[in-house]
Parts: structure tokens; C-alpha cells; sequence
């Protein structure tokens, strides 16, 4: 049974690898395929998006996802099911919830509230180790969603605000989502989106990000623009984004997730 | 068999890469859990307290630490066995000792001698990849401790000093040991530590790091105080911790392992 | 069946991630090993190098490699055999070739054009995910390396520049390979050319960096030289390194891949 893991830990610490052991305590058969540890710590919507996006790739297992800013306080420790088949364990703040619904919905929820499944005493500041991890290696090893606590009406869980783009008359407002390692930046645009506004490949646009304004041009891969060019492009996972050919953009716009960013047509 | 790594690394370049290689050419069917990579460079006393507050949550089996400054110098290379069975490999400059003391102590050690178990020519700067991957990989593959090489009395290998708090009158001088990716501030102090100066949940504080002063509150978790608080907790290894709720503590007091911080209790 | 992985993705994001979930959907046994990911973005050269200084090391297998910079153009995506055995995948930038050629030689390579080793549609900007680690996963559970797609003529590979030193009348000019995370710094040297410009361990050396001149002495390990010398070093890939004993050389010379350094004997 595969586990997939995607957390906030980044690699320095300890805290991935110390997960990984209590798993393969439990469960030692169980194989772990770490999505991302990169999350910016505490940044619950990146989560959410970047499992959402990731886990068409995965095998279908048991999906750990530990960002949680709340541990200790009374946001409850969860474990769903959605309607494909895929179990997921974390906290309930909105992070599992995009992915489990882009899966046909939540078919099942329960709180994580028997001790059997635990590790003793639960700590009350690292949940991934006592709480988390050790309810995804029992789900892995065949224990029963079931017994992992009592049913949680999928309506009552916590969901997350994803940013929507406000499309007007001759001017978009869009939203940073991610930025990635080479500076490209996704917006909370789609194709569709683009073609509403008209915005094929070729078209010409004027961005404003953080006060300043640059002009880029819709590509459809970074080897149709001109080495320094701001392109507009969809990209892998099928969002809208700002790339410069063979330089950072989320450098030259000092971009970060949330910043908000126009886009109008520009006069060709 | 499962063999656990921990090593100052990275993850930048092929070190770790190259070590799990090693190991499974000599035994594919072992498998490595990776503790962490990320302790700074060269920092045997980070290093050996992250082994210690770890291990309890792997799977017994090999446990290879490579942090070694003294590559190439005459420190010896090590493989040792506590008292519970857990094999240790690594350098003979105290890396390895805390945690097999912490098992019940060093029941058996040996030095890395046999050339059997070594890849050949053994560097000059690179024993992790030549001589300590390989006597891990031997090792979980079956071969016995005392073929690696000669024993070496327990009492002869290099200790570490761990710095003691100072619990006056009034006050206590604590170190730092450790800052995590989240910017909590890990203390040489324990609960009981704390209890001996009358330090109870709900509690104030003044701190004093590096020529500034603070008030913090003493606190269960991070859900017990206010956002931008300065908390002291008990963290998930049982040492006491300074956090911010929502902020960075390392960065608001610079703080380093080895800073030193004074604590006293503040007028109710 | 083991599968190598190096690429320039960084762990911050989830590529690496989603390209393990996607080898493990077509060979759930095949046995992933990451050499790293830490090249710095785009420099297929630096990728190269690490791959062909590493793989002795590794199990023989699919040795899976991305960097990438022309995805989306007309460079071909690849699959390669040597005359070892060992099979290749990756971009057609000349990022496998000096491995391939360490190893006996290209025996044979395919362009990766078979729709059916593919995930469907392959997106413009992550081969690494939609060709490249689908074909490596393939090949892992026993696909025909003539299945992906047509031959082609080794001859017709692209290949780098790899540069070269200048040994002259007194001064030796070389160039910087690789910085690692201790700050050594690799440079295209070899024993062999140090013998030919007669500096043995003990030698005195001057060095000429970015307009700046220091003193360095050849060593056999960092163990040889004083805290705080600057030390001439086989390393361990048999490269010569610049070292600093107990520093970063790499930031004492503000030294960067690419870089060319003067070496000329001092007088003793």
C-alpha cells in the first residue's frame, strides 16, 4: 500500500524523517512517496492546491497532509474517503478537501479520536508524528476508516477561500497562487478564462503587479517567446502563468503568493 | 533490515545520493530511512541531540550518523551496539554516544578496519560514501560487528560536552541546542527544569538573548497564547521551547545554537 | 529494477514528488534512488557532471535525468543504452553523454516518440513527467529499449563543452566545475595535471580568482592543513578542490561554477 505524503516540514529538521519512521514502525510494508515537504510553513492554501493538483499522479493509497498551524488547539484531526477510493489523513482547516473533492467528493469523514491508533502521550505541538502518521500507517495496514473514531458530517468540515479572478470590462484581476523554483508564476486563471477574455497565443498584454507595469505576450511553451520575454502560458497543471524566458519572474515582479495582479489586452 | 542515515549533507549535492547507492549495491534489499540531511555543516553536537530524540521513533536496525569534520585525521571510524540491539555506525567524535547511551549504553563497539568492507581506495574526504555506507549496508545485509574490525573499549571513545543550564537564584542561564525551520528556539531545559523554579503554565517571564530582554508566558501549545505572543513550552522531545505564536522566535532574538538565555520570573 | 533520478527541480516543489508517483503507477516495484535534485536550474553541464562522477556508485539500472531548459522546442527526449548496459533517459542537451561514454559508449539510442509510453496530452513545459520518467518506468518493468520510438545515430547527440585547462609556461589556467555545500570548490584538474605542472603535497601555490590572489598549499586531506589555510586537494571524484580548513572557499573566493582560476607555483 502506497503512503503519499505532502507537509510544511521542509527537509532541515527532523520532522519528515521521524514521520517516515513511526509509518514504517506500524506498517512496515507500507512505501512512502513524499509529494513535497516545500510548503511555506503554516501556508494551508498552497497545500490544499499543490495536493489537489499532484494526486492524478499518484497511486492510489493513503494521502498524508499535515499543515497545521492549529495544532493543539480544537480543530479536529481527520481521516476522509473520498469517492474514488483514496483515504486521506490531516487536519481539518480546508487542506484535504480540494483533492477529495476534485475525487468525486467526500464520501466519508471521521475524527481521529482512538487512542489505539496514536502514539501515547500525544504531544501537544506535533500532531504529523502522534497523530497523523500513525493513523496513515493503520489505514495502510487495513485498519478500517471506521475505527479510527466517530463519522463527521462532510458538511461540518473547515474549507478554505481559493481566491476567484474577477473578469471585467477590458480588465482581469487575477491572484498569485504558487511560485515555483524557477520564478514561474500561476495564477487563478485557466484556459477558459483566457478565451473569454480572447487572449490567444500570439495576443499582446499588459500585466500590473505591485505597482509596476510590464508588457507579455501568450505563448504556448517558453520556446515560442524570445529569450527575456514575459509570456503568459498554461502550464503543466493546466493554470495560467507568467514565465520570462531563461530568467525568474517572480523575481522581476517580486511576486508572492496572493499578490493580486491585472492583466488588460494590449494594443497589438 | 531497515538502516537509518542522519548527516550535516544536504541535499544540494550528491552526498546523500551517492550513500543510499552504495548501500544498495551491497544490500538491495535494505531499506533507508532518511532521519534528516539538514544538520549545519560540521555541527557534531546538533547532530548527535537530533540522533538521540529521534531514534526512538525508527524501526531498530542500522543506524548510520555521518557528520565528521575529521575526515582524514586520525579519528577513528566506528561501528558500536547498544544494549537494546540497535547497530550505530559512524565517527569515533561523539556523534553516536548519546543516543546508544541513551538505549541502555555501549554494549559492543568496533573499529571500521577490514578493508573487506570498504570500497577501494578509501578517500581522503569522503568516508561517509567509502567506509561508513558500506559497514552500514554489511551490516543489514548480516555480516557480524565483530568482523568490521578490532574492538575498542566503550570508556576510550570520544564524548561530547553537552552544555548544563546554571539554575541560580533567581535566575537561570539556559543554552540553546537547537532552531527548527518554524524559528522555535530548543533550550537545555526540561520540565523538571522548570518546575524547580516555580515555572507553571500561565506563568511570565523575562528573557534575555543576546543583550535584549523579553516577557514571554509559559504555555501549553502554541493555542494557549496570543498571536505575536512569546511563548515557552514543552516541545514534542520533551525539552522547553521558545515560539512566537505566529512568528519566528529565532529570528526575533537572533538566536543560534549555543546562544546563551537567561530566564527569570517576572511580577505576576 | 532500480531507477536512478537527478534533476535540477529542487524539493521545494512537488516535481520530483509527481515524478515518483507517476514511476511508481507503471512499476510499482521499480526502486527509486535520487541522486539529487539539487543542480542549480538549468545548468546541464553541472548535471552532467554529477551524473557521470556518480553512477559508478549506483546500482545498474534506468538512470533517469532531467535538465531541461529546451522543453517545448524542438530538442528530442531520449533513451539510451551504453555498452554496460546501463539504460539512460532524458532530454537530447548532452546531459547523459559523458556518463554514457565513462561507461563503454553509447550502444544505442532512441528518440522517445510512442504515444503509448506517454501520459496523454504531454504538456509543453514538464517532459520530466509526462515523457521522460513514464519512458524510465517503462523500461523498468522490462519494456524493449526499441519499443519508445526510432533509433538514432550516436553521432547526431547533442554534446557540451566541457572546458578544458591551459597548462602553460609557469601558470596553469583552469576553470570551476562545482561548488558544494561546504564551500570546496571543484576544478577541471586532475593528479595527473598537477604532476605535469609538478606540484606535490607540500607545494606552495599562488591562486588568481575574480582579480584577487591567495596562498593555498597542496594537501593530501583537509587533516593536513592548518584552521583557516586555504588547501589544493585530490577530492573525492579525483578532481582537484580548493578547500579552506574549517571555512568556504567558494565564498572566500566568491567562486561560482564557470569561473576561471590561475594557479602558479610560489616560491617555498
Amino acid at each position: 500500500m502506497f503512503v503519499t505524503f505532502l507537509s510544511d516540514f521542509g527537509l532541515q529538521d527532523d520532522f519528515v524523517g521521524t514521520c517516515h519512521g513511526v509509518i514504517k514502525r506500524i506498517a512496515p510494508e507500507a512505501e512512502i512517496i513524499d509529494i513535497t515537504h516545500g510548503i511555506p510553513p503554516q501556508h494551508v492554501l498552497q497545500g490544499a492546491l499543490v495536493l489537489c493538483n499532484t494526486l492524478a499522479y499518484m497511486p492510489i493509497g493513503v494521502h498524508l497532509a499535515v499543515i497545521d498551524p492549529g495544532v493543539g488547539s480544537t480543530r479536529r484531526p481527520l481521516a476522509l474517503r473520498d469517492a474514488e477510493g483514496r483515504l486521506y489523513v490531516g487536519p481539518d482547516n480546508g487542506l484535504l478537501v480540494p483533492a477529495a473533492e476534485r475525487f468525486g467528493g467526500i464520501a466519508e469523514a471521521h475524527e481521529l479520536a482512538n487512542p489505539d491508533y496514536a502514539l501515547q502521550p500525544v504531544s501537544r505541538t506535533f500532531h504529523g508524528r502522534d497523530l497523523f502518521a500513525p493513523a496513515a500507517a493503520h489505514l495502510a495496514r487495513g485498519v478500517e476508516l471506521g475505527e479510527l473514531g466517530p463519522p463527521i458530517a462532510p458538511e461540518t468540515l473547515a474549507r478554505l477561500d481559493i481566491p476567484q479572478p474577477t473578469i471585467g470590462d477590458g480588465q482581469t484581476q487575477a491572484a498569485v497562487l504558487y511560485v515555483d523554483r524557477y520564478g514561474n508564476v500561476q495564477l487563478n486563471l485557466t484556459r477558459e478564462d483566457m478565451e473569454r477574455i480572447d487572449v490567444a497565443p500570439g495576443a499582446r498584454l499588459e500585466l500590473e503587479c505591485n505597482g509596476e507595469r510590464y508588457y507579455a505576450v501568450a505563448a504556448r511553451t517558453f520556446a515560442d517567446a524570445r529569450p527575456g520575454d514575459i509570456l503568459l502560458y498554461e502550464d503543466s497543471y493546466r493554470n495560467i502563468a507568467i514565465a520570462i524566458n531563461g530568467g525568474s519572474a517572480a523575481e522581476m515582479f517580486a511576486a508572492r503568493p496572493g499578490d493580486r495582479i491585472a492583466l488588460r489586452r494590449a494594443s497589438p
